[in-house]
């Protein structure tokens, strides 16, 4: 089958800076997906539209960045069977906590899964949804174990970087 | 013609003992309206048929009340062409500044009016819808100025009590 | 008649540019205005006076942009009986969260519709003004449906536009 | 002359129980004051008239004590050319931070002196202004000196209490 | 197989009550758990345990519910691959903020699927557990698209009771 | 005599350029001060000596600056019987909410006079020092009625040149 | 020697049923210490002469808790060479967070240890306190490392009780 | 004993030019250190097995320093016996706020002593763990008293620079 496993929203093309983080994340796992840009309230008949159909077009997991108000996981999560994951934008007033209440705060029924405010969420809602889709796919599984075990040799070697720095600093 | 000029929704019935302030002040200006409870994400498609219809309907404003993640004001502000007013629940957790953040932080292009949190609040939802249809309504305009009148009035009245409250604590 | 239809007050010739989003959109949708700056702290007098004579200027709906502790909206609010409008200027140290509680939270019996902080709350001053006026005016009713569409339009060109970057990259 | 040193002003008579905390403080000071409720919203023009005449009456010291939206003091402070201390009154959603940020957030010209929330503010705001009066007034200088040693045995006998009963409390 | 498909860890016997909500929600759909009391604070060793064992325990997905400084979610997404959900619990000086902020704001690279605070939270991570388990599961997708057919239809109900309230009321 | 009427303190040289604000102000009412940069917490001793020695110095009025933990206007209010205004410093991380907190959140009998955060609040912390002097001083009462005076015409200027530069743009 | 380890100081005698948990933990550890309630603010010459003194009186380790403006702990710091922790108390309006920023955001050069909010922050203040001393005395190191494995064993059958009674509710 | 008194880790090497000032500061006073980059999150192991070994290693002391859902502190003190010292990292959308309360918010039995956020807190982090060391440490003890001075004197020192300043732009 060649439909796309996850389905990617954001509100703004200017959201695409921050979620560029997700796209990254999932190519690196090597999981499809698709991207659109649907403002759920400048479009809402598309935003309306994507949750209707966004099982038939196979979507597993939906991923929606949006900021301020953002509402745009919470509509598609009303409509839509499957996990929706929600990424908080930062803002310049608020620094994102109006987006994140707006995301996390659902009423009892309906969930959004929030990740924390701007890049790292992102990066962090490709890796929950990979996780997600891991539950039933061995190789997904394999390949999140060995992130993990990637990520910590990377964190290994910074230790290591900045002991030389500091040895270099005392000389 | 005999519509409704006001339609209200609120996202819960839990929400009606708040917005009980905003159905006694149209009743006092003698302004006819709906109720309705639909909640934006766990009926999402009256919602989005609620405000495709709003304005058939003959609604000259729409008076939405919901807390935490509040949605339902700005979902139906994406669609009706009418003023969309916002009225935030207060909530267990945080005030009610996440229904304020969901409500007020709409991105530029669709509006949603925001009052202040809980009663006051919807009961200033329905005075400034007032104050909307009075726009072309010379009759309720009239009102409006006597509201404000008997407002301070009342003020006046309860100057009056603590001034004779506190010559009493005095003797 | 020749009156202009919405009052536009700011507190500081610094929030101009903030407030020239409001400007615009009321420029694209032809409604006529007046724009003051007036403080209500600074210069008190003019604001009751603005606020006194506001309805006889013919202004149907009044925008007050003020931050820190905003009191202008509200001061007009007091006074005039049209519907007032207040939008929360951007703050250095809080955020405009000073701005947005001295605007919103307004005690029962007078009203201001808030809408968000800095630019985008400005331009949607602009646009909730008009559909208040709409509610007696089918031209601009028709307008703003139109807006509506306009606006969708262009999220769907930047969904396009995205998707033809995101095809690129990939190559 | 027989004028009153200190005008007392709250938005409405519900702040009458935090406020009498500033009475009391009075009372034992001797210092006399007269008592408005005054909303500036809901009666803006009594508000105005108050703080335009606000010299005349011998007002020292001005004490205005608000929530929410609290622009009682700055309306007054806009005026009149006395001292003017704000009371933020506690709110039942956002716990004061609203009457906090409207009365301390003034703009750079006009200043609101702003004690702390509720009635600890209530009462320091009494001996604020006292303290304002007794720059030029020897006795009432020598009260607050007494004042604070009185306030400082009040201290040393709950210091006492509380030793004596944590010695119970051991055996 | 008879392993149970999620595991439900909670950092005290006091958050029993609001996670209560979560096993409402699971019995309800059939899906079994397992359900134990670990403080990742108090008892890291059996923290660490669980996680490292969630596996092959057979744990689909984890949902850890905490409050303050709450880590628990956090420390088992440090170690387990599988997707793992944090419950903010209401704490009485920071409404659950705290617990918001210490689950939802985690590092890039290791997610954890926050949801709302307290017991509205509780219940939406049941759900969110099931459609994750879904997303593999036929039966359980078809129960989440009902499940979501009664809520609307509860909504419904709601919505007629109040209708026929105000009805009365108005008589 | 030769005494200063107004003490500054501030606890670090880099409150400087904030505080410049109220020396300026001072400067222009033609009021004279001593400056002192005192840090509560790493010169206790020299602060715990100013504020015992502050009323012989003959200051009628102390203005404390102090960003995060800011304890120095209180410290000084705890000790000196004269009035004292303390003037939160915005901070990096906080926005000077921390400053703020610490200033006005003052216990029942001890009075801090907080103005608002960074330089409008150092700009209003000088007019309220002059405004206290003036409740004694009738030459200063007439300067803060003409420093009003002026400062409604500049607003008044401003609202020209706004006027012209709308005009022309317009053109 | 008989002098006491451990300097314990509270702003007021309504601080003791929050500070009952330190010294509850204390006794359970076996170590002395004195109670004193002094006010930083009305008994500031106390406060100086405690912090000058502590050192001679032989306490190693000094905690101060307090409310809103909360200076104790800052002030004895400012003097006290010994560590300092400091212990936010829940205050009505602002739930404890002025507390905390008033204790923790101290300047660089004077530390204070802060704990948590309320009562869980007075039982950890007395548990590092212990911790600090066990830095040189083998005696209480195993004290704290016994109290850490009764702690786990407490939480272990908490997790018994949980489970014993959700299996009971099965049935 | 060739042994470290102090075991410093941070989260991140990012976290480092905010580490660097405790650093300066322990060589300052010539108490050495190790310096160790591990994340609780992404290398759970050896923050585990750091907590585990703490002791054994001759920390006295451990600072740990971190951002966002900052748990490294709360994990090591979840093991280790020893005072743990935690530094909240500046946040680019919480302004550290989430750092904060993910330190300071301990729950009852887990201490972590909380300093202020960014490089003030990093600096009070080291002075305060050389105040633990000095409790049992004459040597130590004379340093921290000699530092109290030294830093009083630079205070002093700047005093005398701002009046030469202002004295010169008086000129």
């Amino acid at each position: 089958m060649t439909g796309k496993k996850i389905g990617i929203v954001m509100g703004s093309d200017s959201d695409l800076s921050t979620m560029q983080e997700t796209l990254n994340v999932l190519d690196e796992f090597g999981v499809n997906y698709d991207v659109d840009v649907i403002s759920c309230h400048r479009t809402p008949q598309r935003a309306h539209k994507y949750a209707m159909t966004a099982e038939k077009k196979g979507y597993k997991v939906i991923i929606g960045g949006a900021g301020g108000s953002a509402h745009l996981a919470g509509v598609i999560a009303s409509m839509a069977p499957v996990p929706v994951i929600g990424v908080p934008m930062l803002t310049p007033d608020l620094g994102g906590l109006d987006s994140l209440y707006s995301i996390v705060q659902m009423p009892g029924g309906v969930p959004v899964a929030a990740v924390g405010i701007g890049k790292a969420g992102a990066k962090n809602a490709a890796i929950l949804a990979v996780q997600i889709l891991s539950t039933a796919d061995k190789t997904l599984k394999k390949k999140i174990i060995d992130y993990k075990k990637k990520q910590a040799e990377k964190v290994i070697q910074k230790d290591k970087n900045v002991k030389k720095l500091l040895r270099k600093s005392k000389k």
